[in-house]
């Protein structure tokens, strides 16, 4: 089997097994015991909360740990809408957003909030200006995720910071940043954001863990309610053995970035260079020049990505088409048609993610498996 | 070490271990992915939400995946409060529930709803007939642990679940049964309710997973948006390793519990034996008539129970002083509060809570250890 789906998700790395291992029958504790098995636990916690800290370059005390992207999304965005909606009752996203960002929104508008969705350009990028325009006396929040998960676009995120505090100095801008780390360098003060949301298992973590940045001062209400725990703002037992698992894997995925970058471009190049040969009618969905390097989103006119998804499983290739966290869901994927494809071509588009673990077999078994699977698809279709 | 916390958190089982490994790199795809990896994955949360069905007496598609207790906690309160606030606005709860429940309640009373929060007797038990007389016409929730996590007395969930719905056929009851998987046997059926909260990691499962249980047909508004995962109850990924333990935990829990029981009844009793020959005035919190094998929850007249657990967790033993979720926080536990004891005997109070691992040489420990340790607590005061 040839796994491209790391988008989707990604195998844990070694470091975050051991990590993880540590935590689930060694040092088992609850972190919010006073004994010495919670001290443990706690230990574990803390010090994966310096490691994700530092991966991102925020100090641990910004830190809050989630069950996820989708809950530090939620968190972000509803919290703040409580928080703030005093001062302001608009916020501003975009059309490509995570459906955890503009179900957030939207449970933000069910409540009373106005909402500007700002168009994608077609290279899927969200043009500064426009963000800029968007922003309003009222506008508390604006939300635009730093790497796209289906096209894999990396937004200029300082610039749409600066844009959005030009337009308003009190305006926070959140940034669902689950594609970015491990993907691209994240520094969070650089880029100006006053939240950003991680996932673990995008990035050689467990599933079942996040975290959501909140730069020091920024004023979140909690949105799940109980024992206190994370400075009041996540109430909930820490998952410590995927909080360990996270710290490992975030520290690893920092260090590797470059490195992986270089690897990964070339072969996903490659990747390109074989489909375009094998299939000339493709279409690249979204600019190649501001991308994360593992990412390739094409659609191959006439043949649907459905049917070209299970061919091509069949052939033992593990990849994408449409969003996989709407899997199940056959309309066109609201990102491919926020960029201006035709609903045509969204359904005919495949997600190829390449990761840590992939390799030029992997990419030689899609450019050996396309071409019949393509014709096949087509016919069909 | 002799651990005796197991109500703040227990060992994983190693058929729950090995349920997590399986899923942790072996069958690592996102559960909501089209190709080979994904369905194997979907499996694994099938086959679980299957187990842990089966092991409260469910069918699978009333099994909802949470991060946790608090997870499902907020959702069963919050969820219910937003699905029917139009048909009324007053719940129903306990002076004693876990904070999960009782901060959930709060934010629903932040939000205009009425709120009745029933006294809870001396025993450790809340009266049916309390319930009965505070449910009202614009009664919508109901919600009363199963299990009380500090003193572990068991309720009469049947009957309080009788005297609610013999007051208002529409009312819902809700059951925090955190503390009653693994412990008791566990019917939802049986026992009437509506929805009830479990944890994985209670039970011999992973921390970062819990299920809520919501009946067929009972409305519930989802608190966590995004990709609509859990037919849209609860976005988000799911923690495929941490559900497949649960599953495993879940069953093992089921067929153990009686045979655990009867075990666990008989260290219980000689722990406080020797507890009582060794200390003569100390103070039993709840009763003993209706309470987890595994409970015993005791006051040390004149002595701080966070000095007693310093002393006894620097001798060797893990045990709590009001509850492990509020650890840090040293005012006197609300539950005992709640059952009538005086500040100063609830600030003197001690929980050993004993499971699956717990033996004679761990009881021994305590006893050894117990006289001088409250003596020189004494002393301190």
């Amino acid at each position: 089997m040839h796994y491209l789906d790391h988008a989707a998700t990604t195998p844990i790395v070694p470091e975050a097994k051991a990590a993880l291992l540590a935590f689930l029958d060694g040092d088992f504790g609850n972190p919010a015991s006073v004994h010495a098995y919670g001290r443990a636990a706690r230990r574990g916690v803390e010090d994966a909360r310096e490691q994700v800290a530092a991966a991102i370059g925020a100090s641990p005390a910004e830190i809050t740990f989630t069950a996820g992207g989708t809950e530090a999304d939620n968190l972000a965005i509803k919290g703040v809408g409580t928080k703030l909606g005093g001062n302001g009752n608009h916020v501003v996203t975009s059309a490509f957003e995570h459906h955890a960002v503009l179900h957030s929104v939207e449970h933000l508008q069910d409540g009373g909030f106005q909402v500007t969705v700002v168009e994608v350009g077609s290279d899927g990028l969200v043009d500064p200006r426009r963000i800029g325009d968007a922003v309003r006396r009222d506008t508390i929040l604006v939300s635009v995720m730093a790497v796209n998960n289906e096209i894999g676009t990396v937004q200029d995120m300082a610039a749409i910071v600066a844009a959005a505090k030009d337009a308003n100095r009190s305006t926070l801008v959140h940034s669902d940043a689950v594609q970015a780390l491990g993907n691209i360098p994240v520094d969070v003060h650089r880029l100006g954001v006053d939240l950003a949301s991680f996932s673990a298992h995008k990035l050689g973590g467990a599933k079942g863990v996040g975290a959501l940045f909140v730069r020091s001062g920024v004023p979140v209400a909690a949105q799940l309610h109980g024992g206190g725990h994370e400075r009041g703002l996540r109430s909930g037992t820490l998952n410590t053995p995927g909080v360990a698992a996270f710290g490992a894997a975030a520290e690893v995925a920092a260090e590797e970035v470059h490195a992986k970058s270089e690897r990964l471009l070339k072969l996903r190049d490659r990747l390109l260079e074989g489909v375009r040969a094998a299939v000339p009618d493709v279409v690249v969905n979204g600019t190649l020049d501001a991308r994360v390097p593992g990412n390739l989103n094409v659609s191959f006119p006439g043949a649907s990505g459905e049917t070209l998804l299970l061919l091509l499983d069949a052939a033992g290739i593990a990849c994408s088409s449409g969003s996989a966290c709407q899997s199940g869901a056959l309309d066109p994927s609201h990102v491919l048609l926020a960029i201006g494809l035709p609903p045509r071509l969204a359904d005919a588009s495949i997600r190829f993610s390449l990761g840590r673990a992939s390799s030029e077999e992997d990419v030689r078994a899609v450019l050996d498996a396309l071409p019949e699977a393509v014709e096949r698809a087509r016919k069909a279709a």
